[in-house]
């Protein structure tokens, strides 16, 4: 009767973080142990067969904070705080047609993360995510998107479109909604229009994938003039990888676009692009060695540099130990401290640099 | 070894509420995707036969938010706020016995909500829960019973009986708790008392359930002066359903009566009424129509009347599709802004009137 | 595909609890349901056999309130507070080689609890527990420890090592905590370091266990000056047991010893220490009867002493009932209203005693 799916990863590091930041109160340095580089999880999933080419599927996803048991990461507890332990990753349920794709409604991984996630094969000291948060390119480091519908056509010769829509999306909230798109007397109270486009291209030894996001302007709503941070904004990305066989290579190119200026440094910013690559080299059958690199610039020198090697040991498909070691540094004109993403509070100042080592284990199960 | 059923509902649906409302604040119109009709959750539960007619069970029952992931709805994060994700709907233990029943303690659906549960067969725009509450008949609309212990008697003949007690439930929370029955110095604080009983018969194409629900007052056990809300008060309603094959026709009556008089509009409430009933129609094996109404009463006009029409294509046993249309209208000195219950924070203001449709998945897992 | 295992507990109990306290506000009395002796909890576990004796294993494991829905205890929700439901009791993962031993990550139970586990046989009214708390030695009551590395040795004849290191333990807060090791321009904020070892004996009828625990202070980091509860302190314990067959019988000795005296009663507080023991005598293969006994003393008359008699009826092996007795007496000059861990917020002032009654079900799944 039941056939549900348990599944997960179990996935922790020790960690070790150095900057030379300048700023009293700033991070210089931060050790122990954490979630680890791919992230914690535990799921359930499954999938009901209605015949006539049809399907059922559900998936709910929650992270894990493997090393504490704390509600809530910040100074205060406030309102619509999200969990940092048993956070829901992903919440949806989809009828799945053989001949014209699935249609779901839920939470989602945003496609800008979909979008990443080949981009990059290793989370932790991770370039291309942090460059792309000094750009606010926050269509790539929104992991989830909520409140939403998605489309994912079926796939032609390896090729597939992915659409997805949510009517409210709250600014600098990871897109985390608390309800629905909401109208007081006809006026829309701060809310965005998220649409979000996808095209994957997996055949032979490449993977390849486009990305498009437009955020609308509440204000088009006759809704509440928006903050700079909600304005309208278009983001597109590309990247491809190929397979070698000695070595998988792939880049990626993303950009994003303001349609009204905000101000940095003195200045107008609209424009921010950052760019990057990896390759991963296997060593036999067991051990595979990783080096990823990126940059990002924009308007008012906004953007910066980083480099990471990580090295990999399988003792089977399911488990490894590895470890990373990491380099960024920021431009000198560079408006703010960089956060690095999961790993604490540590970030870099404008002109500073940072050198991280983690080592972990890696299970899934 | 372990022998747990892991089960669930997954349910989202996409919606659009309206009303006429007039006060500046209140909602007029709300668009978005949301927990479904019938609610998405995940349970566990075991049964262990111990021998001469005895069994261990339990079950520990979690809700999902399925387009969020947020732990707090509202303002601010208030001591004791339920989490919206990951909510526990029921948590007990207990031992079953085939000729004496069942005694079990932890946490409950309440039996009005059992009793309510035959009562309309579709959630989501529900005529008959939300006119209860503009009634404020608790025992129906509290979904569940904490800090309680629970006696279920075997079944003869189609007929069982099922009595609930807590000794420790706050007013207007739910009926959810802290802590225990709590006295400081001998003195209790404002916790009630709440006994349930009720009287069901299921048999062949009959459905049918009696329930009592008493709320002692605080100030009975020497405590400080009861709220309003926290008054004493005795709550009853009767239902039935009869399955004519063609058709299944139901009706439900319930009604309160508080001890002492509260004051709405400038005058005494001590009772109030709701009555309502549902008609489901097959369409063959796969199609399902639905149509429910309710009309509630009471002193001070407090009351109004819905309808609600949902049709439901099965594509199996565990997965469908439907789709809901609503109306609703509240009494012309109905005292205060009516809340429709999950979907948002939709209210209908006195006198106005709100019309809804949803469409959405239900996979049962 | 998956391979986890999902178990748990489900125990709740009725209780009622009294105390001749006579400060204004402090409790009397309390009754009603609650999470039971042993602890309701659901977990999921898994080991995967990577070859050559070496083997890869994680644990999530949850805690359950089954009598509420409730996120929080307390008056605030404070940022960092702990959720009472599904709080996290144990998450790690780990590589295990035969030869060499265990090591993992994450969160675990702290030796002092497992020390504490062989201690007394029944949770619940737990003099040996409460009198520890009285005491302050908390790495016997800290259920876990979080942020931490973990060694535990191969068995060898029935003995084994386990070494435990966190270099993020908060005081007072059950050494639960946010982030990792925090150095703020190389001051390290407040943070503790915890070393524990733990020696295990389990051969025949024999179990014994030597505990030993040491907390860095910070001001050794050359940080900020610690407060009182956040001096260094060094705890150790001795605990034996012997099954005789009619009956098993079990001592334990815990003494802690601050490095700089804190002031309590108006006097130094360095030293305290608690002896208990056990007795459990099986009447037919159904019946256990337990009784517990603790002391405990200290400078400035820290302390008090406790019974508790328990007995357990077992259906099975799985599922039991149970009711517990128990009365508690504080030192007339013990400092502070002593709290009687988990169940609800009943403390008993200095000079006091507490009386209670439990009974309640317990099923392992």
């Amino acid at each position: 009767q039941s056939n549900i799916t348990v599944y997960g990863i179990a996935d922790v590091v020790g960690t070790s973080f150095n900057t030379n930041n300048a700023v009293a109160g700033n991070l210089k340095n931060q050790r122990g142990f954490d979630d680890g580089a791919v992230g914690s999880r535990i799921g359930f999933k499954g999938l009901e067969d209605l015949g006539g080419g049809l399907k059922a599927e559900f998936n709910y996803e929650l992270g894990i904070a493997p090393t504490n048991n704390i509600n809530q990461v910040g100074t205060t507890a406030a309102a619509g705080a999200t969990l940092n332990n048993l956070s829901t990753r992903t919440a949806w349920v989809g009828l799945t047609s053989n001949d014209f794709g699935q249609i779901s409604m839920g939470r989602f991984h945003a496609l800008g993360w979909v979008f990443q996630a080949g981009s990059r094969p290793w989370g932790g000291i991770d370039p291309i995510r942090t460059m792309t948060n000094v750009q606010g390119i926050s269509s790539n480091t929104s992991d989830r998107i909520s409140n939403a519908i998605q489309y994912v056509s079926p796939t032609y010769a390896g090729f597939k479109v992915t659409g997805q829509y949510t009517a409210d999306a709250r600014a600098n909230t990871s897109e985390q909604n608390t309800n629905d798109q909401t109208y007081v007397n006809g006026t829309a109270v701060g809310r965005q229009q998220i649409y979000l486009l996808g095209a994957n291209y997996d055949q032979g030894p490449i993977s390849a994938m486009a990305m498009y996001r437009h955020v609308a302007v509440p204000a088009d709503l006759a809704g509440a003039a928006p903050t700079a941070a909600q304005r309208a904004k278009q983001e597109y990305g590309l990247r491809g990888a190929y397979d070698f066989g000695v070595a998988k290579v792939g880049a990626v190119y993303q950009r994003q676009q303001l349609k009204d200026a905000i101000t940095i440094n003195g200045g107008d910013y609209k424009t921010g692009y950052m760019y990057g690559g990896f390759v991963t080299v296997p060593f036999g059958a067991k051990f595979l060695a990783t080096l990823e690199a990126a940059k990002s610039n924009g308007d008012r020198t906004q953007g910066g540099y980083g480099y990471m090697v990580n090295g990999q040991y399988l003792f089977s498909k399911r488990t490894s130990v590895y470890a990373q070691a990491g380099y960024m540094k920021m431009n000198q004109e560079n408006a703010s401290v960089t956060n690095l993403g999961s790993y604490g509070s540590t970030g870099i100042e404008a002109g500073k640099r940072m050198t991280g080592v983690m080592a972990g284990i890696l299970h899934t199960f």
